[in-house]
């Protein structure tokens, strides 16, 4: 299981469209992807046009390969690139340890 | 409950040694932090030198004052602290929604 982080900076004002728009695009296009395993969307507090999405994933080739290359990408984007102020910020990462909670 | 998102980059080719010291760091001193409720560490796949850690505070000035303001914040940075290829960048977050997973 690999994490992929995606910090992802909207057009002022519309965080609550994009939140709207972002766990519906999750729930109909993101969830039928292969290896997809879960995901988080957390909204800054300093920085409200700032988002951070987590999505775990079996492998990281299910997200760069799979999902990136196949036809759910166009439809995922066509839901939330317009809300995107520039290019997503988005690498992957291991899991090094965490608390018991 | 906020989550904390610290950014951490370190010096080249000491990623095992870091991670060593970062959950030294948590389960001595930043546990002891009142409103600390958990922690997650993850090491850069793109990035090996990239560290992200996350934190769950009750509140954020449990984070913000009482941690950052406290005697513990000294000796939190004297662990890690050496590390650091510059200043992590951390930043709070609200979480809007998650899976079921």
């Amino acid at each position: 299981m690999i994490l992929e982080i995606a910090d992802i900076r909207i057009l002022p004002g519309q965080g609550e469209a994009f939140a709207a728009a972002l766990q519906h695009a999750l729930a109909t296009v993101a969830s039928q992807a292969k290896g997809m395993k879960g995901w988080k969307v957390n909204q800054g507090i300093e920085s409200p046009d700032r988002f951070i999405l987590q999505i775990f994933w079996e492998t990281l080739e299910d997200h760069t390969v799979g999902f990136r290359g196949g036809p759910l990408f166009p439809q995922w984007r066509a839901i939330i690139g317009p809300f995107f102020a520039g290019p997503p910020q988005v690498e992957h990462y291991d899991l090094v340890a965490k608390s018991a909670d």
